[in-house]
C-alpha cells in the first residue's frame, strides 16, 4: 500500500496551501470590549476572486465506518479561496497537493489538525474533500459564490492510503 | 430595574437584525461529496460593503463574573455586516436593536442562542459587544476591513439589566 502519513498541522508546513485558521496564529491580536475580548484578526487570505463574493455555509459531515480512508481524487476550485473551521468536536484530517495542471501521487501531503483549527485552502489548491471522522461534525465554510465554473477534479493514477495508526 | 428577558434565538425573530447561520435555516442544502457531507448553503449575506473586503478573526471571549450583565452602551458597523459564529460551547446571549440615528431603550431586543447558532449582524443595526459566558470561549468572526470609520458607539440614556434568570 502507498501509504500517507498525516503530520500535525501548523501554519509553516501548510503556507505553500494556505492559511491556518487558529487563535495563535493570528499575526495581529489586541484587546477589544473593554478588555473583555481579545481579537485574533484577519486570520486568512479570503478571495472570492473577479465576479464573485464570499459565502458562509454549514458542511455536516456524517461519521466514517472505521476503514482506512483511500485517497482516489482531488478536487480544486481555482476562481476562490475555500475556508473549513471545525465547529467543535476534535482533530480532524487535511489533505492537500500543490497547485498544478495535475497531482503528482507523491506531492500528496496530509495534516492532522486540532480541533480548534481551520484552515483556508488558495484559489487553485487541490485538496481531498473533507474526510469523515468518528462521529458525524459540522464546519463553518467560507467559499465563493459567483459565476464561472468552480470546481475541477482529478483522478489519482497512483491511489493513497491514509495510515493514522498510532 | 429595567429588565430585559432574552428569548429564543430564531430566524424569523432575528430577520430585523440579519441572519441567524444555523444548518436547519438553509434554504438550499444538498448532498456533495457522494454523499458523506451536506451542504447548507449561503447562510448569511456576507457584505463587506464598497472599498471593503471579507475577513476571517476570531475573537476570544474571556468569562465574566456570574453577575447580571447591565447594557449601557452599544455599537455599529455602518460599512459592514458582522458574524459571529461559536466555535463549540453552550447557548450565548445576543442583544440588539433596529438601525437608525439613536437607540430606544424600549426597542433593545436579547435572543438567546444556541452553541450551533451563529447570527450576521446587518450593516448599521447596533448590537452589544460579545457578553461573556460562565467560561472563556472563542468566536469566529467574519467582518470587514477597509477604507473608512465603521464602528459607532452610542451611550444609552436608559440602561437595560438583562434578566437571564429562570
Amino acid at each position: 500500500m502507498n501509504l500517507l502519513r498525516p503530520r500535525p498541522l501548523d501554519p509553516r508546513a501548510f503556507a505553500p496551501y494556505g492559511d491556518v485558521i487558529e487563535a495563535g496564529a493570528a499575526a495581529h491580536r489586541y484587546e477589544i470590549n473593554e478588555g473583555t475580548t481579545t481579537r485574533f484578526h484577519d486570520l486568512a487570505r479570503i478571495e472570492p476572486g473577479r465576479g464573485g463574493r464570499a459565502i458562509v455555509s454549514i458542511f455536516r459531515c456524517r461519521a466514517g465506518d472505521g476503514s482506512p480512508v483511500t485517497i482516489r481524487m482531488m478536487e480544486r476550485h481555482p476562481r476562490g479561496s475555500q475556508a473549513f473551521v471545525p465547529l467543535g468536536g476534535g482533530p480532524w484530517l487535511v489533505v492537500v497537493a500543490p497547485p498544478g495542471e495535475t497531482v503528482a501521487a507523491d506531492a500528496i501531503e496530509a495534516f492532522v489538525a486540532r480541533g480548534d483549527q481551520g484552515i483556508n485552502i488558495a484559489p487553485g489548491v487541490w485538496h481531498h474533500p473533507l474526510i469523515p471522522s468518528a462521529v458525524e461534525r459540522d464546519f463553518l465554510v467560507i467559499d465563493r459564490d459567483g459565476e464561472g465554473e468552480n470546481c475541477d477534479v482529478i483522478e489519482l493514477s497512483v491511489e493513497r492510503v491514509l495510515d493514522t495508526g498510532p
